[in-house]
């Protein structure tokens, strides 16, 4: 088979670590398969770096940056290659450039537009590793770009579809997908396997384990992920395409997100374009608005309320109060006190009742919601932030999650 | 002018030291001048790296080496770059793939075969100030590879030769090429000036302040090279060709060396090919050996003493023990407690008497010559390592150094 294997950061900590990397991988290269090595910086290193440049000035240039940033990489794959050198096993360490890896000219967020694998074929054909440091690429000019937070989980997913690999394994600090996270809900069970799907509602509302990108990636291409732990032998978590036996799980998993924040605008004249001029100077500042939910009144007037990422609060807040003077809006209010508990299962397509039991338990447990979305196969509420932990225990004991993996349709209400 | 600018691992040791170098280098910027600046690695950051790599293995694959410390470039450049910026100049960092300098494949010490200045040409019209990486190039199968220790001095002249600078200038932490080593005679002065000739055989005599390879490089494309001291305005030592001023200069500079060993070798059968017998399997190990010196016997036998670098004494004395048993010589004996004292000056080549006077300083204060050996503009003496100091001071006040620059004719002996 051939396999890409990727380890972050905290596989590839310290010499003792990489060593144990090297031991993994010679392992799957005794058993005859050929193996493509992605590796994230050293734990820390990236951090490191950015600090330093943030140290210079605020907003560095970007092109810059990624040059200074794309070194953690490169030292890791290069002293992943020579430990696996001080094994006896051939191997080869690939920068960005080198393989090459084409990305967008969009410096610290670039994304990734060909990968040539004749490089890397050529290397495994005369039976190397080949280590292909993550995170980074190439413009057609020759430059470094980096890929953002988890690029390093998109090398290796886009190599593993260019390359056509069999098997695309992401090593973490993780076992692998859980019901809910296992630091609230001591009895969250690791998932045998997951649709992309899932995984993507997942990762869109809180889940940390895989960045969407790399899903969404895996997805299109059909690329078999494993997630799972470079700490221990245990199996990890497979994502592959939707099979009966997913459909027949109603939620797969319970996850949460505290990294939102609400602003309210009231009393704002209902007529069409309202909503266009609230959202377009927040688009303009680059900022994401998840969930928006408007109440019209009868009195003509309506009520808009909408979730942005916790960081960008603060901006947002005074770009809608000065929108909202503009608008003649009765008042704004903000609250980035919040969370976003969501339920995640293949199966909500095609049972019903899903949606209520989420209601009712949170009712149970005097857990107010504030906002509601929903997708095919996720339903998401809005609540206060310190119920966060209470809701996520309360749902994954609701849905039977601890118990057994697969719950059983009857006791679906 | 057009000016390439070289700053080593001190000068930008951290980030305040950083900012000093982007403050000089803006100076140079609004005179007018086009400027491309070479960097070394954060002092010990290289090192650092070694270590690194050598935990894993003794001798670590080349290739993966070479990737690995090219960080260190590549992390100075991208900051002195974002540096530049946060003053408000445009500045671009450039690695060796980027310019590219194209070298041999030789990892770790490559050689430079071609630079394509296109590119930096191209940022130079468009006014940025151009940081170049140094210590780095990369092979025309794109692998990277290094210079070798001062491998950014050699970056800095091969860019200037290539690039027809003005001027190269050397930043270190010294203020220029002095008479003598300051920290042993205290009244060394710093030379205003001094042939590449006259350079060269003080850098491969002992003084550390720039590397040989370099200075060769900027004698056979003639570019005028300047070394001064980034933590201070004085002015440094200009190193061009050499001129009338200089010939009248019997005695410029006194080096030393403790960086070399001495093996004899006693009652060696004296006839054709004895010698290649005693140094091929020498050369063999790339072991390079500086001093020799043959004496001959009327009863048909020899002695024959040389000098090799320190570090690899013990592994050439092994090799000389087998070769003389082969060899039927009487005995073997070496001594790695010895120094190579130098005088080095233009006007050797005119002036009479100067080796006589070295000679006679030494015999005054009781020290022993054990070889000797001289070029066109250089006489070195090995002696006993513990008189160095004594010896290197001595020599000093011989030849009139500390007083004022230019030794008078007259008391030349």
């Amino acid at each position: 088979m051939l396999i890409v294997q990727k380890y972050g950061g905290t596989s590839v900590a310290n010499l003792e670590r990489i060593r144990a990397v090297a031991e993994r991988i010679i392992n799957y290269k005794k058993q005859g398969h050929d193996l493509v090595v992605v590796v994230s910086a050293m734990a820390g290193e990236t951090d490191r770096l950015i600090n330093l440049a943030k140290q210079i000035m605020e907003n560095p240039p970007l092109r810059e940056l990624d040059l200074l940033i794309s070194t953690g990489e490169q030292v890791s794959s290069a002293l992943l290659s020579i430990m696996l050198h001080s094994f006896g096993y051939p191997a080869v360490a690939l920068l960005g450039y080198q393989v090459p890896i084409y990305t967008t000219e969009l410096y610290t967020k670039a994304k990734i537009k060909e990968i040539k694998t004749e490089k890397i074929k050529d290397y495994l054909s005369k039976g190397y590793i080949v280590i292909v440091a993550g995170f980074q690429g190439v413009t057609e000019t020759g430059d470094i770009t980096t890929l953002g937070r988890g690029g390093s989980d998109t090398t290796a997913v886009a190599l593993a579809a260019a390359l056509g690999a069999d098997l695309c394994e992401i090593y973490t600090d993780v076992e692998g997908v859980f019901t809910a996270d296992p630091r609230i809900v001591s009895n969250a069970k690791k998932l045998k396997k997951i649709s992309y799907e899932e995984m993507l509602e997942m990762a869109s509302s809180g889940a940390k384990v895989l960045e969407m990108r790399s899903v969404e990636l895996a997805m299109i291409y059909k690329v078999p992920l494993v997630v799972r732990s470079s700490f221990t032998d245990a199996e990890g978590t497979l994502i592959i395409e939707e099979d009966e036996e997913m459909e027949k799980v109603v939620v797969s998993g319970i996850t949460y997100s505290r990294n939102e924040a609400r602003i309210s605008i009231y009393g704002v004249p209902d007529r069409p374009g309202v909503a266009a001029k609230i959202f377009r100077p927040i688009a303009e500042k680059g900022i994401i608005v998840d969930m928006i939910i408007q109440t019209s009144h009868p009195d003509g007037k309506a009520d808009i309320t909408f979730t942005v990422p916790r960081t960008d609060y603060k901006q947002a807040l005074e770009i809608i109060e000065k929108v909202a003077k503009e608008l003649n809006a009765e008042r704004v209010e903000g609250d980035d006190k919040i969370a976003k508990v969501s339920i995640v299962g293949a199966g909500m397509r095609t049972h019903y009742g899903v949606a209520t039991k989420m209601f009712e338990t949170l009712a149970k447990h005097g857990i107010n919601i504030m906002m509601i979305s929903t997708s095919e196969i996720k339903i998401s509420c809005v609540i206060d932030e310190k119920y966060t932990e209470l809701a996520v225990r309360a749902l994954h004991e609701a849905f039977n999650l601890g118990e057994e993996l697969f719950v059983k349709e009857e006791k679906i209400g």
